[in-house]
């Protein structure tokens, strides 16, 4: 994919510096090769843990790298994978913290490219969690000090972790760059529902930074009359224009495809989506690969679980993450980033 | 004002009830008036207590009726007065909760009828406070067993409490039902903004729950050309039809008057505005009774600095908090109000 | 199981009582079988709580029952079951407890039949977890205020909850029984390794309350020549006996079968395993269904997943929680059914 | 003021130092003034940060300086303004802390000139908030690391922090040096009531420390007969003396200045009133210039609102405040200052 | 004593009443004698506990009563005894509060008569404890809803307690009322030191409120030339009256005695100590038995470790605790027994 | 005691370094001389302290060493001494922690060579305390950052500290180490008692890891008939070997020579008893001194109240300790030591 690589020049300043000595990078088991990407930009090595499960699935961790004195990072995605469920994958961050921090490490930054449970946000209904505040309780009262993350589904889970910094970086200038490169033009940023109306202006506003002007649109939906399903309905003109969705996750993909569709119904002649975090629940893989859209674009802060379909392509956060982690450790502002 | 009244019947079953013997209900120099309100509504009175200042401005209480054992309801909005600033009256909530606390009460319950601070949720900027975070933070581990409120300017905040609960009502039945009473028709509901689309269309569906069908609209940013300030732009149609501009706060008034009108250049017949929290900043109230704004509905969740102009008409809470009140007291389900 | 039911008398009286009023019972998925039993023997119906997943695999959970100002009972094992990891039914257990803490409950009592993650329970090497603390610092933290359970791996995890009670029950009672039951006699009690004496020799006096007299003898790991495997090596005579190898839980099942082994070597003429906990990881069940062990004696603190086979019978553990759950409802004293 | 500056001399070697790299200072509103002195006696400049209001009058702040891994120090007395009540300031620190932490800060020191509040530091009648304590408690948790303060109101205060240590720095040592600059002789040094008779002998044995020795007197409250007014007796003589009044702060004035006037009464050649913290409620001012007192000593903990009368100088604690700081970065010791 | 046991009828009225059916009485070893006589006011009798020593000093507790679901009272001072140091009951206080805890008491208010380590109460020199503060943490932290004391040292330590509350009762009454029994005219009060003047002129009010009216004095130390003690130095007049010292507890009775002597030098006809707590360290039964001292009144906060000399007369607090209990249990005022 | 110096090579590595600036390491009362010992190993002096006790009994500190910015060790059992009970030597702890901790120490390290309260690990019967849990609760509390000790009486107390790391080292390389030098042969290595089976085979594999290959014994209590006390009965043979029996601690030294003599009994030739923490309550000295136990060996982690009967030797933990610190502040791993 040559267009990636293009874009991988944006961070090329850093693989020329080693990350510091006293720092250690764990991985658990639900991003290693993303975590492999970003040991290798930092140019070290991960360090050596063993992360499996006993006969009964309970969780069997060993950490062969000492961590005394250490600034420790855990690099752990809550999501699943081909193998554990998410809940799986989060109770081993939370063990990963629990033991770093019984073995006298110095600092623990959790690096969690995919927060998971983030749509649980508030009560919707009575008597629900609240489960991405839960969760962000749990991992902070493990005893963490800092959370580094990518796209959080909305900004107030910052607030949700009490007393530490939780650095949220954008992958929004990934994807700006991206169009910048496919010399996309006459584009319609828009947004799938109401609720992702602010991340999909925000992101007019990252192509407006780099000299594309676009207009934009919504998908509102309808209400239905008794017994008839909810439709949707396109607020604003796509007509001849390349309409970039923008969208925060893509889990079994059914929305987004009927989005498309609704676009291209609505005379759009290109329909691009853009998605930081790959859910790609049940068969996404094929609803999408199969669906009217020219074409996805997707990161790698969740491990694939199946072969990508010829209109996904999918850009790195190993770069991003690890200049953030530089920068952690150096004391460098991680804002400079965004 | 005949059709506020008629909406109070709503409530009107809980005018027989007398709240309970083991209760008492305080109020800070917030909200005063809702406050005796309340407490009437309740068939009781408020509890005794000073809350004044000394000759240095500190705050200066003493709770002159006996609270040992007993369930203690503190009414105090977050929110700046007449004769003091928003931080005044925060204080004078937490140094309540305090000494309630210290004063043996069995639990103590925060009626906050308008969350201040609640807009700064994240951050849209580096280096900025989570102040809305940070409140809950501060009156959460002051010592409360629970929160009650109204229309929180966002759903998140609830999450920011991490160990007690909060019951979040709504106003948007209160203003349904005006709408009901006042016969309106060919009704198109307007999200003032991108952010505010959620509520706007949660506003819609009361309307529908009511046997009203409305259409939707969108006011949007447009990102202006360098040297040229934003504009706003309508995505969706209101010509000859009655717009019903839905928010939760009304500061300066400026935006809103500036979308209403839009909505009259675009042809609407009529301008409303429903408003939970008048919050009215500066000359506000001018700003609207000098509007082409038909008519604005708040609530009595902030105390009026000033005159209402004749295009704004109030609808008070004190029923629904006082009902939320008496579930709490009897552990009756109180999202059966919702 | 005839043998079963006689024991069942033991606990009859409570079946006439009903449960408080103002106490529900919920229960995750990890003993759903086992929370309906309990709930039937305290004469009242488990609490409505949809427990499910969304498509990603995150717990979807909502309480249909209002809990405010309730005492709510949680059952939950902390195992694998059919469908779940055992930490899907941690994470479940961590959820339930925070919905119902933001749901206005009074007070969370925590039923874990079997306490997983038991045997991480101390640094056996350097940098492992003591999974077993951290597990209670999660549960406790979420915000519980007792937790009731059945035979904990060891004594200390009580321990390791800092600020709230834990009643631990004893199956051994039931099994004893179970022994005057069948009329056994020339009784061998048998610890099948150094860490099991203990519990073995409370067995050997709870048969000494019935009035049996038995001996004692252990299996002692016997450490290899270099190259060559561990060997196991029985302390003590069984020769023409019963034995009876006492245990909290079996895994694989290897090893309990190992000793079944030797102890009929050494002349056991009948080998009985008692296990409070069926963890039965991997194919455990057919290893002890093709066995020499004449009969294991089981509860149902874990769900099973699969077929029993013949040797192994099951003994309820539901009088004895319901019981437990009634006393501490009405402020009975727990520690009177040790 | 000549005498003042030869007093700085006292601490004239801090001004070569720089101070530390790795530190920046901060300053919310209420002592602008004073932080620009301490940054220039620390050779460095105060951090940029806005800390502003909104329309709603809810505090703005926005940290400019990055201050990932550094040691912030923040100066801020919570003490009214000439724009600000006291409970702003002190939401202020709160929301100033709270922002640091979230910014990744290594450490944050509270500079504290005046730590207000500190008058309610008991219960003198029931049900009265402790509200120095509960002060400390919101500081504390709020999540900082070190209080650097001077001449706390009572000692107590120090140990209302629980788990952070608390430098109390004096300003008697200043006031001393003043007495012995001006050759003052036939000292009297007068506790203006019975609660700062321990600050007052204090303050004695620093002018002893100096070689200079004075005598001792108290003024007492005398309780009225009913209808009557209490009044003021003097123990102790001063006739023909210099007579100091030592008191932590001043308010209104009206207590300082009748005690005066007893003193003068007495025969009391001069009345000299050194006091730290110039609360200066009300008229203070003018009361306090139109008296008998012949000088009023203060120091800058407050900022003034107001023009000072001719009989009042101060006294910088700017430079105490700047070697404090610079022996908390370098981790010398403070007490060295007392 | 006949005039204690007319003292007595000013709580007769507590005699007829039961303590509450769900609440239990523990006691320490610090007041066995104390809190039985409590428990004889309460009509109850005290809960069934073992509190010993295991062959190493360790204390070894056991509670006989069933404590689940009560509301239990712990009466301990943190004092030595004829037979265990002052950290010996500290810690017992300590282990029982835990004990009670994972017993599952309702609530656990601790009773303590004399709070030890009052006198640490703030940094007097650098690097020493706040050891009032750190007490207080202790106990609180270890899951108390409440503490009930009398006369503590200074009023600043219910501060010290962060979440919870303190009643502090006063003696002062107690002795008031002795005077009035007495007949005592021409009284001086008199503090004897700087720190105790607040102190005494409390006391000098009690009179007030019973109608004898009375003067004050203060003995004040008179810091000497170098290589010369201190001496004492009267502030006031006495000559010819009945000088009573008031003070919150003597230690060794040197100072006291001291006094009592200045006192009598300066005229004064009789001198009547009163104390709250007899620490009575070293030898100080004899020190006081021996002295000018005409009559010595203390309560029995603390058990003696001797005989009583003549000049001595204890009143107990038991009728003042064992009210102030009643009205804790039946959410009564507290306060209106100040 | 010329063996002795011998192991002591073992840790000759150390006595060359000097540690580290900015560590100070300080002393209570329990372990003066053992914390010299230490000291000198590690190339340095104890920081100036005063822990001593006023009047009253109450403990009295005051740090004279500057700790602003260390890292401060603290060295002190949890053991009676000759002077003070188990308790003093707690609340000694208490104290230093919370006095360091307000002193502004960069972080404190507890050194507590024997963790008293250690048995009461859990509750063996109801309401009794889990004291080895409530220690730990406290100590962490108290605001510490790590834990250096030995051999703690079982593993799970690691778990009772909940946010720190607990670094738990072992006497038995030390006692292994004796054996070796000793030239034994023909060993059987003895359990006292059940609980401690795991103890023993682990001294077993350290014999093992140095060539000694040696077989297993068990000493079982046997449960007397209704009338008869408790028998012990050997399990496994010692005919004509050295038995070793292994413990933890010996108490009153009753139960331990009862074993010695048992196995005599059954034929051992000689009897080693290796304790590492000599508690010695009573006159255990007398009862070992005058029994067939033929040496014991001891460590010096309880200082000594008497005299050493000739048949029990003391090897010194202090390199062990030192060699453990030391690497604790240069980030070095500790477990290596295990």
């Amino acid at each position: 994919m040559k267009q990636i690589s293009l874009i991988l020049l944006f961070f090329s300043s850093i693989l020329n510096a080693r990350f510091a000595d006293d720092a250690v990078v764990f991985a658990g088991n639900a991003n290693k090769e993303l975590a492999q990407e970003i040991a290798h930009h930092l140019g070290t090595e991960l360090g050596e843990a063993k992360v499996g499960r006993f006969n009964d699935g309970e969780i069997n961790i060993q950490l062969l790298t000492n961590v005394r004195q250490k600034d420790v990072y855990i690099i752990q995605s809550i999501c699943p994978t081909q193998k554990y469920s998410v809940n799986d994958m989060l109770v081993e961050l939370f063990l990963l913290i629990r033991t770093i921090k019984r073995s006298s490490a110095r600092s623990i930054t959790v690096v969690i490219p995919y927060y998971g449970y983030a749509r649980q946000d508030r009560k919707t209904t009575p008597r629900v969690p609240v489960a991405a505040a839960d969760m962000a309780f749990m991992i902070e009262s493990a005893g963490i000090n800092r959370v580094l993350t990518i796209d959080l589904h909305c900004g107030q889970i910052q607030g949700f972790f009490r007393h530490i910094p939780v650095d949220n970086l954008y992958a929004a200038p990934l994807f700006a760059r991206y169009c910048l490169h496919k010399s996309l033009t006459n584009i319609v940023v828009v947004s799938p529902d109401a609720g992702g109306v602010e991340r999909a202006q925000r992101f007019q506003s990252h192509l407006h930074n780099l000299g594309i002007e676009a207009s934009f649109a919504l998908i509102s939906k309808q209400r239905a009359q008794a017994g008839v399903i909810d439709s949707m309905k396109l607020i604003g003109a796509v007509e001849g224009c390349t309409a970039i969705i923008v969208d925060d996750m893509c889990d079994t993909g059914g929305t987004i495809v009927k989005a498309a569709e609704l676009l291209k119904e609505q005379g759009a002649q290109k329909v691009i989506v853009v998605i930081t975090h790959p859910v790609f629940s049940k068969n996404a893989l094929q609803t999408v690969g199969n669906s009217v859209i020219d074409r996805m674009i997707i990161t790698n802060t969740i491990p694939l679980r199946g072969e990508l379909p010829t209109n996904i392509s999918c850009i790195s956060v190993a770069p991003l993450l690890a200049e953030a982690m530089k920068r952690t450790q150096n004391g460098e502002s991680v804002s400079a980033l965004f």
